[in-house]
């Protein structure tokens, strides 16, 4: 089985992070492919750049998903998650969904763990958009002053720890969701100093991306998922193009 | 008072329509710009084009809003409107939202009634995230056999009729919203033949594009529509770039 | 365009601020009568007083309603607003629904910020009656000491400031919404005073009774909106009871 | 035990019915005065005339409440229900409100059944205020052609139990709610008719003011439903003018 | 009448405690007739609990039943209550369900107040399971520190008016409700010592179950309460084997 | 791995399927071992027998959880599985929380399809308890009329397939959830014959118990879903009351 591993933003220290943990996730005969966005934003953390990296992703899967059997968002925001279920014929998992929707399979509600407070609106409209508002107890960030992306794991860990423990007290998280590509991995270092389940994103998508691809889902052929039209466009990159003038199948 | 008309989609005739439209609507000393996006798809019906059509409005608004007072995002569906908010400092209003937000204060249910069945996923989407679920009697659509956007209210008023006077009798729609940039201008054609209000989103988007210039809102310095900071970005447009790097203000 | 500005309390100097703030914000050619009731309660503050308060808003539009093109109701909580939307032809608008609709435009969600702890159940109900609970952060009001209605404004500004920046802090507020026909005029003195942008509900009525009267709306001939049939009352005001009976059209 | 049935309309006969179910409902030592309006309107059938309604009503317990130990305001739609429960030291309670949760008690979702529809849209803001939206099935009423309110239950008793049948078969009603005043005494008539349980709401009301007599609530002293500050107002009745100044305790 | 008091937990301090405020709050020839389960665990503090809870009180109801005019299930958090009224035809109320319906007829919202931290998640999804989660200000707890059953009430008497305080203040509570069979009783004793009315969940059970025998409801032949088709079953109490067969009518 | 696959119910027959479809479903290295309730009823089809089968799936866990890695509440309803999931240290994962879940990845809205018309009303209070009302398009239910739970899957595979498609052309389903048991396998004979994606329950299971065995996550020290402190019981099970005491960790 192979997966598409979809950084929509352009930092490769992110998309590496995330191949690790990926990979270390991965079922035995499960391989990872990991693609950087080749233009945008380094990190997605307002509504604008949710709906800029949306289009780079729909890109992105226009040119590569043809070589691989389900293809993982790998953005906590999932953005451009519901185009891309409509326009491609494999199965597409988010970050945020996979991880929320695990978490609702280990207790009644979790919080979204975060390290800037920024995410927080687009988070909120993500939970949403996923009809998961009622069991989303909170969604707790860090105020926004982390060095580096790459390091924000490293350095903030415990103030992270912290966070997730308010959730759980004051909030009544019964799961803890570490949100965010950059905490990739940081799920299993902290799992004994947060005392309910906490969830990795990464490895939860990689899983569920898996189990799709095992229950062998046709692709809608009716309704709201069902591919578009074929019709012309403009100005859009040229696989994009291609794909959605029904000019590849 | 200078009102950018910005067309999401590349279609040169559905852009005339609207500034038709809009400029019978505005108020004296009122001027409306009217802009087709460069690039595109002619007309989003999907979630997928509409993240494309939300990235192309936030590149349009970049290049142009220093010369308006208020913008319009002038597509049902408002692709784009939460970033573009974020974003830019002048007050941006979507179709989708002034026409639903003006039925709010004609009734107490209103129909969104348009002309093909594959908007309905978008725009329950747009109604959801809008937060007007509750206020929403029905979606209603025409099954999709239009010929062309330029003709469809034309050929199809008798049917968007039917469809509205239906939403009244069987949906308990106390107002009816005519949805779609084509659909621009037909309220007030058939507004004696619907027994309810009926609202054109175009002439309700001018007027409440003016109505926000006239209150003078300040850009939010904090919280959740502030400007996000300046960041590189790569691979976008010059303006969009510039804007996003705060190179310009 | 000629619009009645009716005050459902008995104090004329609240009907004068609000006269003095609507005619500032009325576009060119709107004339604005102000009219305060002649019987009732001096300021609404509770259900009870919303009810008497409806009861008499429903006897002065009997009594004028032929003379304007719009109505504004001008108490937040707007009471009686649904009665008095299906009993006469002209649009009508309240305090509370323009101010929150409007807000709706700038931002997700907006905080009602008063001067009387009093108001908070009232408040609350009306948000709830127009569907807008998902967008309202909060409502948060003063402890209940004010010296007048008339003085207010004035010896309490700096409290409301605090408090609309505790919404914007504490609640997530991305508008605030100040409430009460003694706030009139208050958000442009504090505009710069609070981190983002703030609503005057009168203001924003005379913006959104003008936008009602420019789109020509029919007056609803079925459903829930249609003026009920003619029937006899005893012991209303002389106006009601004609209006009830259809002895006016 | 004394109960005030206040009838908020002008018709005898209504009352005269209500009085009947109402006492043969009652327990033993319970004693009803049934009052009828002294002036409004014949019947409520819309929003318009609740809120007159409700204004009466609050006369009316103004005047008389000190000689009864709970009262129940029999109009379904509960008129003024939140401002009477506000104003007076004694339990009110609604012939909706005591039909709706009584309904809880027999089953998950209740549909409300009545003779004219021109009540739904009233009908329908009053099970909303009561929150109880979740587990109402639906409101079906007949097409509005009854021949008069004191022969509505004999002449239309059988198209009623067809739309209880309906209500039961289509909309999954686990119990029906016979609302409306003129059906008083129906459900005893009609219960072997309707395969659910069928609710009187003035037999339900009767006995849920006796039990919150029996249950002795202290009148809050604080909060949403504390009796407002002592007021002066003008052209109200001279009860509820002298209630309101606290001229009376 | 007689009424079955089942108290599904093992502790028969609990079931005298319960009858004894039972008998105290019904009305004259009202025969209380209270049980103890069993078997089963002392007291139901969880959700795994409230299953097995459920399930004996289906065994003493299988078993008792034929005697009774209505049932009460003594334990809030209502365990087994919709299988109950599916099966049995008698009316069954629960503690929860009895306390807070009629607190509803009292205030807006009202807040639940126990004396045992663990009980807020088993609550919390009992207010949801009877859709009254839009009327619940808050379910407040003590720490879980109680010596017994027995005697909580009398040693944190004032801890559970300083909650009840609490939740007034600070969770707008307009009434509050005394949650759980221990407490049976301390409504009286502090009602004057909270400034809203205070509900005992077993006076109001014992009244709510009177209602509903008085409104003589008929048991559903059809829907979601009607009783289930006979089936062989095994393993299971002799009386509850004997009734899912349908061996007893 | 090992997986746990129980049957509350007491047919060994559907054991069988379950247990075919879940080891063809199994990721290599994967066992599963099912076992049939010991006592209980046939087939769960009301809310009353979910009461039951949520007991005895408890009495099973306590006897058999210490020698699997996780385990599945094999019947659609999910009997038991919030105290399942609070009492005992391995994951636990219900038929209808899997395939909702799994459905939610491809699609907006699914639709919940079964063979008899009674599930419906548990099959409702099972969505809402997991907090999906608002992705479950419909519940769709053939006549109660199937010969047996052997056979209906066979017997009655194309009015299966004639209802999925009725919930995806007239209710909007994005997906469609086969339920129930006796259905285990379905999905793959008729996964061309709809034209949306369709979730066999028992294969999403399998993989979600599977995944959420490889993300490790620790059982919950504290809120909702901690191990209820140690106490004793009577009447119960031999294993049961040996874990309610913590004589067994």
């Amino acid at each position: 089985m192979r997966l598409l591993l979809l950084n929509p933003n352009t930092t490769q220290a992110v998309t590496d992070r995330l191949a690790h943990v990926a990979r270390a996730a991965a079922s035995p005969g499960t391989e990872i492919v990991a693609l950087t966005a080749p233009r945008g934003v380094p990190y997605i953390v307002s509504r604008a750049e949710a709906v800029i990296g949306g289009g780079v992703a729909l890109e992105m899967l226009a040119e590569h998903h043809a070589e691989f059997d389900a293809a993982i968002l790998a953005a906590f925001g999932d953005p451009g998650l519901g185009g891309a279920r409509e326009l491609f014929p494999l199965p597409v998992v988010g970050l945020a969904e996979a991880g929320m929707l695990t978490a609702c399979m280990l207790g009644r509600n979790f919080s979204v763990v975060s390290f800037a407070r920024g995410f927080e609106p687009w988070y909120r409209e993500c939970v949403a958009w996923h009809g998961l508002a009622s069991r989303c107890a909170s969604i707790r960030c860090m105020a926004d002053d982390f060095a580096s992306l790459e390091t924000v794991q490293q350095e903030h860990g415990s103030d992270l720890v912290a966070l997730a423990a308010r959730a759980v007290e004051e909030d009544g998280a019964d799961v803890v969701v570490l949100a965010g590509a950059p905490l990739a991995g940081l799920a299993s270092a902290v799992r004994l100093r947060i005392p309910v389940p906490v969830i990795d994103c990464v490895a939860a998508a990689v899983r569920q991306a898996e189990t799709l691809v095992a229950l062998e889902p046709r692709k809608a052929l009716v309704g709201s998922y069902r591919r578009p039209a074929g019709k012309a466009s403009s100005g859009l990159s040229p696989a994009l193009t291609a794909w959605l003038a029904h000019e590849r199948e």
